[in-house]
């Protein structure tokens, strides 16, 4: 279950992936036009969300082959939800617009660095962005990596109020989030029959 | 932004909670006995939702004054959404059941320790377990300190074939979400701009 996946395309299936991304790969001042652009799109959804009054301003959009699937902001308020963060909702209806779980060959902006629980959400969305890595004979094989361009540091929302635990994400700790909590794993029985679920279920369900 | 907060309540505003609590806190066997209860009631769901098709064997049950308020599985399938975790899904449902953000006083039981995104949901849902710690004259001095039961190891999921960045959250890495991540903060002018953003819109929205 890495984050890395390899793709073998026969013939013209990715050309349009391979081509698109061979063009700005081979230009860095393309590249960062390209993310300045989406980026853009993710701010003004942050400013957006809080004219609507729908939550925090912060924004997100999913792309796919250099076009927009969602553009989206934080509908914590809106949606009494404290989960319904910009990069998660962004998440959620990207993936009911294309009707697919993962987010294969999309990459996602973020107007500020993600959240513990957003960063979780883009791992599990598996968004990855592809590029060709090599060509034999026809065959193209293409490596998915997962990326997220992102805008604000998370140090510049925690001077306004929010919460410090934006920083546990990239760097990596579980600092604030650990630091009030209780947490308890069951005793005994209960962790016994917990754990026996899985050994019980796996031939019944499909994994993801 | 703690994850400790402190009430103070006078008179009976607080009464049901303190002598519920009383009552198991000066039990240890009273105690296993109601989170074995409640946690019994995850692992149900576990097996529902697979039963039902609904996704992954994972269940989580939100519960307030010693009374469930949801009860719910993992939806990822039947939702087709990546985010829908069992423990999201309880968050995101007892808030609507209770109208409110928060979920103060309430406390999580999950049948599995939960992933990054979960944990995550978890602290942003404000889960807080009270009891009494003090009362001068009527007034009674309540903390709120977040509770998390869970039963089975994030391990005991990994070896069925889900995803390894479920030992990140309470271990407190993010290994296994940055391994194959690219992560990007845009260069110059979009980073300027996106941190503007909190700045410009700070009178503007109600803190979350």
């Amino acid at each position: 279950m890495s984050g890395y996946v390899s793709y073998i395309g026969v013939g013209h299936r990715f050309r349009k992936n391979k081509e698109s991304m061979s063009e700005f790969m081979d230009n860095g001042d393309a590249v960062q036009d390209r993310d300045h652009k989406f980026l853009t799109q993710a701010i003004g959804e942050a400013y957006k969300g809080v004219e609507c009054k729908d939550g925090g301003p912060f924004g997100a959009v999913v792309v796919r082959n250099d076009e927009v699937v969602v553009s989206c902001h934080n509908m914590v308020l809106r949606n009494t939800d404290p989960t319904a963060h910009a990069e998660v909702t962004a998440i959620r209806e990207a993936c009911k617009k294309l009707n697919q779980i993962e987010l294969s060959d999309c990459e996602i902006y973020a107007s500020c660095e993600p959240c513990p629980m957003c960063f979780g959400a883009i791992h599990l969305s598996r968004i990855k962005w592809l590029y060709e890595t090599e060509m034999v004979t026809c065959v193209y094989f293409v490596m998915g990596k997962q990326r997220l361009v992102y805008g604000a540091k998370a140090e510049a929302a925690i001077a306004i109020g929010f919460d410090d635990f934006i920083a546990d994400a990239l760097r990596g700790t579980g600092f604030y989030q650990k630091a009030n909590l209780e947490i308890k794993q069951a005793d005994g029985t209960g962790a016994v029959i917990a754990e026996q679920v899985f050994e019980k279920t796996k031939e019944k369900f499909t994994l993801y």
